[in-house]
């Protein structure tokens, strides 16, 4: 008797384990709260990848663009990348008295905010070239290494590369493991992100389109470099996105992800083509455990992707309901 | 007896066929004539592969660029863009009569060789901006996929598709199998290549940079679509080459293979990065199987990268000495 009352809980738990580990490995999402948004997500990469369906997707069409601010890391209060030429203004300053007087470089150090909304687009193009041009491209990358390293976000006090979200984490790796190729495309700069975007996300630096500045040729004694110049090559934001798909990949992809009506254009693109294809948009409602904002934001104004969402059949996940978490647990 | 004497010759045969399909399976390179050539291209992919070596390379950084015309595949008597561009020509001319008056049309058109020597830059951004825009980018995909799907090279009266070199086919085979990321880097179209590049090279169009017009993102109805402008965005030749590699990869690659001093910098930049690196130019000194030109071509000029090569420790492989056969078997 004794042998069968040992077998008995030893098969239960046995079973309890196949369950749970059936249920763990069925569930490659396990950030995202059951509900309309992962049921969308999991039947569209259900029917992408299954020869019988009629929507099946091969290999090699199994592209998916990403955009990154708002959609895969945290864009408030300001975009990451706006803080890293502050904190290089800032830096290069001692070697730039002038700026003490001159804008819109002075609005940039004395945080002056009404001041820094009156810069404009020639003000912010002329930041940016000078935080992002005349060094090489290794020189430029070996900068936001070292910056990327250590720089937190003012509020969650945790590397900015600790503040992307870990459901969007999850769909990449779901997206490959089912065959497909991510992709960001993505307004900030492209060798801004190149840096990180392996390790952080598991998207090389040859998977990331970006905007740019231009780069030339050049020979250091005997070593080719890429000198970064002050010109703004490529604006890899709104119509731009689907041109930088077109430059980049040279093909429609089938899933597209965004959170503002930065992305819209590239949603559109991206879903109107023939076949099963796929639209998202990260709505952030949660000002509790991240930020709210959508139609008046001045990062990440969400309107007209919103608005028109239900109509182009683009799922929208409502970060408080869909998210089981946010962030990544702390390591 | 007989089952011993029926034995013998069947351990026999066994271990013949062993040895023979070992042999097979060692040799990734069937086409490659054993030298120098292919036993440093052997030596370089063993070294970066082996986890014990001081070279080792890791799976994402190993990344091979190859130039397309005269590296892969034949681009004498001229490239076979230019036939594209030639045939669109003609094929157009029907609705414009006034080319029959008008340069660079009328030189094309005429095939008046000395005329077509003398229309410059500008002539040339003419013809192709004419041939290549006006468009969406899927309308132009789909004119080169019928027009490659018959055009045939005028000497070796075959699909110019299969005039690719089978040598260099199958080591771009052999780079992936060992973890590599095959890359295209031309100064031809990239838009004109993707089309095909996948089913004949093994290359997807995501990984096939090249030169391009702008584009513009534009609703036919309420279809979003690229519509291709006559305007040049980005020319991948010479010193262009490192830069597109810039904006595509955003890492320096490890292997470089081109054919002439178009692929200069792009061997400079390549193969001066740290770690183990590898360039190779493929010499045309083959006349009866294809053709023999370097210094004088005014197609695939090759004077500087070959003068280099020894010093630069480039491997050239001598198109009549190194390969086997040159074009894939006639199907």
């Amino acid at each position: 008797m004794r042998s069968n009352f040992s077998i008995v809980p030893r098969a239960f738990v046995l079973i309890v384990a196949l369950i749970c580990s059936a249920d763990a490995a069925e569930d490659p999402l396990p950030s995202w709260n059951d509900g309309v948004s992962k049921k969308a997500i999991v039947a569209f990469v259900a029917k992408v990848t299954d020869k019988d369906s009629p929507d099946f997707v091969p290999v090699p069409d199994r592209i998916a663009v990403f955009d990154n601010d708002g959609t895969l890391w945290c864009e408030q209060p300001m975009y990451v990348q706006a803080v890293f030429v502050r904190d290089r203004i800032r830096a290069m300053a001692a070697d730039h008295p002038e700026w003490k007087n001159q804008q819109p470089f002075k609005a940039l150090l004395d945080n002056d905010r009404i001041a820094l909304a009156d810069i404009g687009e020639k003000g912010l193009v002329e930041i940016v070239t000078t935080t992002h041009s005349g060094m090489t491209t290794e020189d430029f990358s070996l900068l936001v290494r070292n910056w990327i390293s250590t720089a937190k976000h003012p509020r969650f006090d945790r590397l900015y590369t600790a503040c992307i979200y870990q459901p969007m984490v999850e769909l990449l790796t779901y997206l490959r493991a089912n065959g497909f190729k991510t992709y960001i495309v993505s307004g900030g700069g492209a060798e801004f992100m190149r840096v990180w975007t392996e390790p952080v996300y598991g998207i090389p630096p040859e998977q990331v389109c970006g905007s740019s500045v231009k780069t030339r040729y050049e020979l250091r004694g005997d070593t080719p470099v890429l000198m970064r110049l002050p010109e703004v090559d490529f604006v890899d934001d709104k119509a731009g996105k689907p041109v930088g798909i077109g430059k980049f990949l040279g093909k429609r992809p089938i899933a597209a992800f965004g959170n503002s009506d930065g992305d819209y254009e590239m949603l559109r693109y991206v879903t109107s083509g023939k076949g099963a294809r796929f639209g998202l948009i990260v709505h952030h409602t949660d000002s509790e455990r991240e930020y709210a904002y959508d139609r008046e934001s001045p990062v990440g104004r969400l309107v007209r992707a919103l608005d028109e969402a239900p109509t182009r059949g683009w799922t929208v996940a409502d970060m408080k309901r869909d998210w089981r978490v946010v962030f990544p647990a702390a390591k």
